[in-house]
C-alpha cells in the first residue's frame, strides 16, 4: 500500500482488511461558464438562473451537493444532503461541509444585492458550530442574508437548519465589494 | 433538463450549449474504520498513522484531496492540491476549500494533544481569506498548531500557504475537549 | 513633560499647546459583592437583581457607563451613552466599546439561563463593526439573546443598535458553561 | 437608592450596606488634537509620536489605562495595568479590555504602515480569551503585528501576554484601508 501523492493517484488503495471502497462519481460544466453568461445581469439575476437551471452549478456546488433553491434581493437557501463521502475521521460530517455551505450562502446572498458590473469577495467567514451533522440529519437547509449591504463592506449571515429543523451552525461573513472596473 | 435533488441526481445533466461535462471519481473507506482500529492509541499515534497509510483517510480527505503529510505533537501539516471541481461561481477555488483544510489542520493538532480515550468537537472556527486560490496556486499546505491546549477548551491556529510560500489563509478555532467517559 | 508609566500617573499632564485636559470621575462598589450576594439565587435572578439596583453594578459597567436596563430568560439589554473619554486616536468612539457592550450583552444573556451555582467564562466573541460610533450615535442599546444554551459550551449574539435605530454592531460569543463544584 | 440614567449619574450611590464606593479620576485631551497635528505624517510617523508623548495619547487610552510603548512598522506594542475599575461581575477583568487592547493593538500596527493621508478603519475583530485576568495579572502588554498589509484590506493579529508572559489571549482584525480624498 502506497500514500498516494495526488488527486491523480485516487481511488486510495488501501488494504484487504480495510474491505471495500466506496466511490462517488461528480460531474460539473466549464466554471468560465457562469461568469461568461453573467455579463449584464445583476447579481439577483444571476442567482436566480442558477436556482431555475439556466446556468450551470458552481462546480463545488456539485462536489458537495449544493443546490441552490431559493433567491430572492439579499436572501438565498442552499441545500445539501449529507453523504458518507463528507465524514471526517471522528464519525461525523466534516465541519468544513458547514463552513461550505455557509460561506455560499452568505456570499451569494450579498450577490443577489449587487448591480450588474459589480462584484464582491469573502474577507472572513467565523462559523460556530452547535450540532453534529450525520447521516440521520436529513436534508441541511443553509439560509444566508445580508445583514448590512455597502459599496465598499457588506456582511452577511449564514444559519443552518438540519432536516428535524435544528440549527447545526450559524455564521458571519464580511465580503469585500469590488466595484465595475474602467 | 431538470434540476436534480439529491446527490443520486448527480450527474447533472445541463443543455448541449454548457460543452461537456468534467468528471470525477472519489473512492474512501468506512469511516468507522478510523475510530475502530484508533482504540487506546493517543491522539498523535492515531495522526502519524492517517499519516503513514496505516489508516484510511478520512472520506473528505479523500472528497477534497487532502493528504496529511505531517503530524507531531501540537503541530500537523495538512497539502491539497487544487482542482476545477473546487471552483466557485466566480472563477476561483471556492473558500470552502480554505476552511475546510483549516478546521482539519487545527482540529487534528488539537487531537495530536489527546491521550488515549481523550476526544475533542470543534466549537467554531474563524478563518482570513488573504488571496484567491486557483489551479495556478500550486500545492496547498494548510499548518495546524495548538495555540494553548486545555483540558477543557484548546484553541488551534492554522495558515495556509500556497505552492510560492504565499500567505492565502489564517484561522483559528476553539475545540471542547471530550473527557474519557465512565 | 514625560510619559505616565501606571494608572497612578493620571492625569496625565500634557504641555500647553493641548488646551486644558477634560476629566471623569469614576465610583464603584466592591466587584466581590455581586457574587458574595448571588450566593442561591440562579442566574436571571442576579440579573434582574443588578437591573434593579438590588446589587451593585460591575465596575467596569460604571467605568463606560453601562446599565442593564432588561433582563428576562435568555435576553438582556444594555443601555450605554458615548463620551468623548470613550473616543479613539481617529475621531470616533474606540470598537472596544461595542465589543465590552457585545460580550456583556452575550455573556449575561447565557448568565440569564443558568441554574444556581453554576457559571460561565468566555470563549471567544467576534465583532463585526457596520457603523461609526460617536457623541451624536444617542443612547447605544446592545441585546444580547442565547442562540443555543448548553451545558457545557453555550453560543450567544449581541446586536447593538444607536440612538436613531440604525445596527452598529453585530457579535457572537461562545461560553464555556461551569457546572458546580462539589 | 434610584438607578442612574446616563454618566451624569455618576457617582453610583449605592445604600450603607455595599460600604463605601471606590473612586478614579481619568483625564484626557481633546481627541480632535491626533488627527490635527497628523497631517502630513505617515502612519508610522502618528504612531511614534503617540508613543514619546508627542501627541496626547487617545481619550480611551487613559479610560483603560492604555499605553503605546513601542511602534515600528507593522508591529506595536501597548501596555496595561489590570485595575479593580475593570472588573465584571464574576470577579475578573471584564473581557473587553483585552478586546479593547486586541482592537488597538491591531488597528495600531495596520496604522503603522499606511502613507501620510491614508486612513482605515477597523471591519471585524475575533478575540480569543485563554486565560482571566485579574489584578494579579501584572503589566498586559498587547502586541499588534501586520499579518497581510494591503491597499483595500488589511490583516492583522494581536497578542496579549500577561506580567509572567502567559498568553492570556489572541485576536485577529480585518481593517479597511480608505484611500486619501480628491
Amino acid at each position: 500500500m502506497s500514500r498516494p501523492e495526488g488527486p491523480a493517484a485516487n481511488p486510495w488503495s488501501g488494504p484487504e482488511s480495510w474491505g471495500s471502497p466506496r466511490e462517488r462519481t461528480t460531474t460539473w460544466y466549464d466554471p468560465a461558464l457562469i461568469p461568461a453568461r453573467s455579463a449584464g445581469l445583476d447579481g439577483l439575476a444571476v442567482m436566480q438562473a442558477v436556482r431555475d437551471g439556466e446556468l450551470p452549478p458552481a462546480p463545488i456546488a456539485a462536489l458537495l451537493g449544493m443546490r441552490l433553491v431559493e433567491a430572492e434581493r439579499g436572501r438565498v437557501v442552499f441545500e445539501c444532503t449529507p453523504e458518507e463521502s463528507m465524514y471526517n475521521p471522528i464519525g461525523v460530517v466534516h465541519g468544513g461541509v458547514a463552513c461550505t455551505l455557509a460561506d455560499s450562502a452568505a456570499g451569494c446572498a450579498v450577490h443577489t444585492t449587487l448591480d450588474a458590473g459589480w462584484g464582491y469577495t469573502s474577507i472572513d467567514i467565523t462559523v460556530n458550530y452547535l450540532r453534529a451533522v450525520t447521516l440521520d440529519s436529513g436534508v441541511l437547509r443553509a439560509t444566508g442574508t445580508v445583514t448590512k449591504p455597502g459599496r465598499r463592506v457588506a456582511l452577511a449571515a449564514a444559519e443552518i437548519h438540519d432536516g428535524a429543523g435544528r440549527l447545526v451552525a450559524t455564521a458571519s461573513s464580511n465580503c469585500f465589494i469590488i466595484q465595475p472596473s474602467g
